[in-house]
């Protein structure tokens, strides 16, 4: 069952109030230095063992679609787990 | 400027009402084949462009305490953007 993880960022001219605050609580720990930005990670697994361009392309599609909000967001990075595909998005 | 990218994901043996959620939309649209787990991408950045084993660590220890909660999530993956380091967790 091959697992396919998509990567989604906030776009980097965009505010990101939760990075914001998790750079605010490594500082109150002492570790201001760190600039912190969040996004989400999914993994998608499909039942049977195939792992197919054709697989692929319908995961970045739906990464676009639906993981994703192109107004804010960009995907990042679809890859294989286990193997670094070259899934250049 | 390093870039040191942190990736959590909710306990496999959890209950994933996003994941959930997001499978139940891609079966409306034709896709219910794919099984979906969220989780959370961090991308930690530290002025200077010193990458140390240090630094890593560092790292390591705030993706356990801050960036996760050890009840219900795992850290699957610490790595530095651009290279491949072997930083297993």
């Amino acid at each position: 069952m091959p697992t396919i993880v998509v990567e989604v960022m906030p776009k980097a001219e965009l505010l990101d109030p939760q990075g914001k605050a998790i750079a605010g609580a490594l500082a109150r720990t002492g570790r201001g230095e760190f600039q912190v930005r969040q996004g989400k990670r999914f993994e998608l697994t499909v039942p049977g063992d195939e792992l197919t361009q054709e697989l692929l392309d319908r995961v970045r599609e739906i990464a676009a679609d639906i993981l994703s909000n192109s107004v804010i967001e960009d995907v990042v990075g679809v890859h294989v787990v286990g193997r670094e595909t070259p899934a250049g998005v």
